[in-house]
């Protein structure tokens, strides 16, 4: 089987030159001194990277490991939670706290829309037994973007903790945890920051350390231990096991190259792909799955599926007869999602999904005005005032 | 902090050129057909490997992921389970088994000795209440060995079930699965094969899996879960969660290299390495770590650090003045340790690590004869008989 | 400066992703038995590459280096040579053969057309003292084709020796050298075969060989000497001097990719990537450069620059706006170059190029359907026959 | 065939990690503004390692190329050339004056000697229709060295304009272009830089380009023509052919390598690994090939094969047995070379080369101490005044 010759999934996406060229340095001992100060400089580097004076957590596998490492580790049986559900990983979030004998309180809307914060207020006001509040920022699978800007802080100020899911935001869409007041933000880099899945970046609060130590649900002596990390490393000098000491060679690299090309640059870069894309897909008579403009999230571009397809059939198509790698609905529902993330949120690559996807949608008989498409998205791509479309002095001068 | 120059630790090492290429490619979509594809390949060459019609499962994450959730899966509350400690990684897997609620039985001698078959013989008589065994094949910090050939079959026989940790045995020294009847076998790659950290390579008995099935203490909906993988992967085609796509590369790329040099050769190279260094150790007028050569493994050679000096100073020192990472005791003692694993069991390396930890111990005031130390170790690579120290056709050839 | 994001130029084109793996071994001693082994093996694999018997020299730098380095081994002062010129390259011979002292005799016509086989016959009939006869098969700054199939013969039937630069069709156009009876053919890397510039693959024939041994002008003892090469290596094991140790790893790699996917597939492959580029151009209302469709190379697609514009202005434009590389007409008029060779021979690739063309055209004043220009190429993808425009089979198996 | 474990040659020598990693970047278009950008940085940073405000050429082939640019563009017919000769490559550039049509004048000595400046200086003062001194500064199949510090202004004093080789010294020993007055300065990158061969490093004064522009004889439109490049590229903005992209990623990152460690620093860590190197040898009983220590280079460490043995063979032996891929003669002498450039010029190498080497001699019948001549060379390595022997600072904080 073939490569892809484009990925312009949901993620993990294509990584950045810069971070492969870093994984193919010589692995070393993770007791190594150059790979301790690598780490440390690392966290550093990630703690800039997401606005933040708290302690930053590399944990050791794909995000997932550190959203279910956060849950059980602020939750033990009867806990109030308010879970915000606009997604499958809202909904699955909402699973997990069950089954961590939480009580689950949710507030969920339709699939292709986000959680309104004034509805959270009002909940929280109602409710002040919650103690914990769960939102995902960036609702892959539907493409939908939650105000966490509004929500951190009505959380924060009634003394609620905050654990935000940013995996497909982070370097693509604003996130400050500080000033949003959250308390743990689980990121990752194989999405906007063109980096390697395997990591996941965490900020953790004093005050949510402080619930940790004194759950005695929290894990310990696990690989899911965040404690483990605190005590053993980032209080000590001692790793609880062996780093992946390739992907961290990744991760640094990745940060790396976001904070050279400059934060707010690379945010830019991923609004204004992610307006082309759009306008690409409504160009050529194709139907954004999201309610409106105002929910969509700038990492993926979510197109409902015409009638009669099905995403699988659509993703499958584009991936076979033009080499391009799109992603389906992950259960979200029918749609396709065109990913503008890291490196292929950058320049022509809307186009090409755009035109990849609406000669493929023709292929089985959909009406698509393709070139119309990929017109209007190249259109954006021309503006003088969209520039920032495309990444500047992130090579050449090495 | 510039890198070493060279690493000759206990792990993770340094991986083969083959590997660094590999994570060097373009990261795809996980549900990238080609990627499908290369996960599927890579499991069947991974059985291959471990020479088990078992299942193969990969978990994502270092291989401390894979033994606790084997613990995990095959243990609840009550289960009485014969815990062999030989050292600090046997000594961990009794804290963990407690913690789950077993009825711990341990056999236990010194770090720098093994537990006699016949001793596990005996004891698994006088318990038939026994229902699982974990050993760690190779106990790296102490650089001694477990007769698992002896004690895997006397498990079965007596329909105990085995967790045998072989971390840093597969590859490098004889793991047969299926001859030998483990039921779970958690190897890893950045030890003997050359390759990342970041992944577990596991194999599961049937019986493994029923036992799982049947208990409501194991693990599910969790990254610590391997139901969640048997149900959605082995037996499905949907991942619990994104994998860890680069370092699959990597994981593909160095079983690649062992199979290609044939995994007898690669075993022949370790155990040629492991007699070169520990020959050229006592000539250098030093004392193994371990009892006796009967009980060491060959992929670490474990040294006594000389009284007055301690295993952190030495390897310091090492690390600082001549660029060569060997491994301290990690808790098992007053011991350094050189590696002799994948890239690092070639040729001259051995005498390398000779020479240095030598020099480095007469720098800090030891009494150390170096030149006959690497006189001895560099002999073995010359002897007509001992060829296989040196990989042979792994590279040009492609 | 940022680097391009992605490069449709002329050549050098993009590496093939197994290039640039294998640019990145390490580095060995030119006399290391590997390296030794490696040169002959990449040898026999050009010489199927360019299907002959003959002797397979690779000079040690760019394929200017190898076409001097062949006029200067036939020629010498009072040689009669029939030069053909129909762009930049054959014209540039016609100088040099004069600099040697030559005969010149030429046949030259437009820049956007061919010479006919027809008048090259009654030429060399008309002429029976022309002793060497040069052309150039793919004029790439033209973007035309010579019938290379057609003069070769009628040369060798005569008895006139023919140095044939092939530089930009090997790999993506048909080149048969013992078939076409070619005595020396001088062909490069960094086109088609989508490998690193560096190195010149040619292929000399007996008789090439014995006119060079008994011209008293031929280059000896010197770089630009076939003839040292063929006395110290090619019949020895002595190279004449340092040969480029990593443009040789890339150099066989590439062939390999070139062989792996089949060279007629690979020329299929270029074949339909031409004709969807130069369909695409028409559609957005813009003008090939060449006189017809059947001297047009299938390298790169030649467009006429429209009037009020220049060539330098255009390349500029759409590298600085939109990140795409694409060529001038180095002084064959005032046009650009839409290449596709190499890993811009695929999938969508040509429909970025005419995109991106007709965007920066469009932004520049002229116009353009830049629209019905995409579509149109990308519609030659999609055709069920069009499948051997993606590359097949190439990555993944590996 | 296998690779090499460890290459120890005379060069081409491993390249730095950095090297291989920038070989591995996509190649570009030659008129990529961005390449156009690296080529012109390159040359500013060539200037800086060679000390000069001259021109910067970088020829694009083998060092061998620029020697014989140079030369055929200082000399015609009747020029009077003094060249010095102390082994084969001196000898070698005498064998292509006299083809040039120069009047030669050689100072010869041993091939195992370097010519006394006082000789030169009295030559220079009785034959003064001398117009053009050639001289190797380091003479790499016999380890010797030219004193050009003393040379380069006496010649310079009288208007003899001179042609320095200092391909293996660069990097390594000290060149000071314009302190010394050198014309043309003709290095490379395989040697103490750690880089790829594929291009020369030139540095030419103004005196040199006014008599190449006066000299009918000088090379013009042709691969080996300086003016070229001179006219068309150093004074103008277009390059004279295709050069080599691929390895001008890796001069850049080779040159970056070194002025990060700092030219200093890096020739100390080259002089010492050759005091390790050169004592090591003498420890185990055997002879260093140049008269003296005095006249030895800091880049190779030559041996007198013992008596009964040849060059080839034991070279053989070593590489075939041990990996260690060494030198022979060269046609200089029954003699083998440790090579100790750029990345081998490290830590512990030069302990490898002669345990390789000593090791090796002994199987093949000869009398050596090799445990002596090992610790030797590693107590060099030890010395607290010997920590320049280890790269510092070069990989860790990127």
């Amino acid at each position: 089987m073939r490569d892809p010759d484009i990925t312009l999934s949901a993620g993990p996406t294509m990584a950045y030159p810069e971070v492969l060229a870093a994984q193919a340095k010589q692995i070393t001992y993770h007791y190594d001194p150059a790979f301790i100060e690598r780490f440390r400089r690392t966290e550093q580097k990630v703690a800039e990277l997401l606005l933040t004076q708290n302690d930053i957590l590399l944990m050791q596998g794909e995000a997932v490991l550190g959203l279910e490492a956060a849950a059980r580790g602020l939750v033990q049986p009867g806990t109030s939670v308010l879970n915000l559900v606009s997604g499958v990983f809202g909904k699955g979030m909402g699973y997990w706290l069950k089954d961590f004998g939480a009580e689950l309180h949710e507030l969920e809307v339709a699939y292709n829309d986000s959680v309104d914060p004034a509805d959270v207020e009002r909940y929280l006001d109602e409710h002040p037994e919650i103690e914990v509040l769960t939102v995902v920022h960036s609702e892959t699978p539907s493409g939908t973007l939650h105000d966490v800007a509004a929500i951190g802080p009505m959380a924060h100020s009634r003394g609620v903790l905050t654990i935000v899911d940013c995996v497909s935001s982070v370097g693509g869409i604003e996130v400050r945890t500080d000033d949003w007041q959250i308390d743990i933000a689980v990121a990752a880099a194989q999405k906007c920051l063109g980096g390697p899945p395997g990591i996941t970046l965490m900020t953790v609060s004093d005050a949510a350390w402080e619930r940790m130590r004194s759950n005695p649900s929290a894990p310990r002596a696990s690989f899911l231990s965040m404690l483990d990390w605190k005590e053993q490393w980032i209080d000590g000098e001692k790793f609880p096991f062996t780093p992946s000491v390739c992907d961290m060679h990744g991760i640094e690299a990745c940060v790396d190259v976001v904070l050279s090309e400059g934060l707010e640059a690379s945010i830019a870069r991923h609004d204004l792909c992610a307006r082309a894309c759009r306008a690409g897909v409504r160009a050529a008579g194709l139907e954004l799955w999201p309610r409106s403009e105002e929910v969509t999230a700038a990492c993926v571009t979510a197109i409902a599926v015409p009638n009669g397809l099905t995403d699988v059939q659509v993703r499958g198509h584009c991936r076979e007869r033009y080499g391009v790698m799109i992603s389906g609905g992950q259960g979200a529902g029918n749609l396709v999602r065109i990913g503008h993330m890291g490196p292929a949120a950058d320049s022509l690559n809307p186009v090409v999904g755009v035109g990849a996807l609406g000669r493929g949608l023709k292929d089985l008989g959909a009406d698509v005005r393709i070139g119309d498409g990929m017109e209007a998205a190249l259109a954006f791509a021309s503006d003088e005032g969209a520039r920032a479309m495309t990444r500047r002095g992130a090579h050449g001068s090495r």
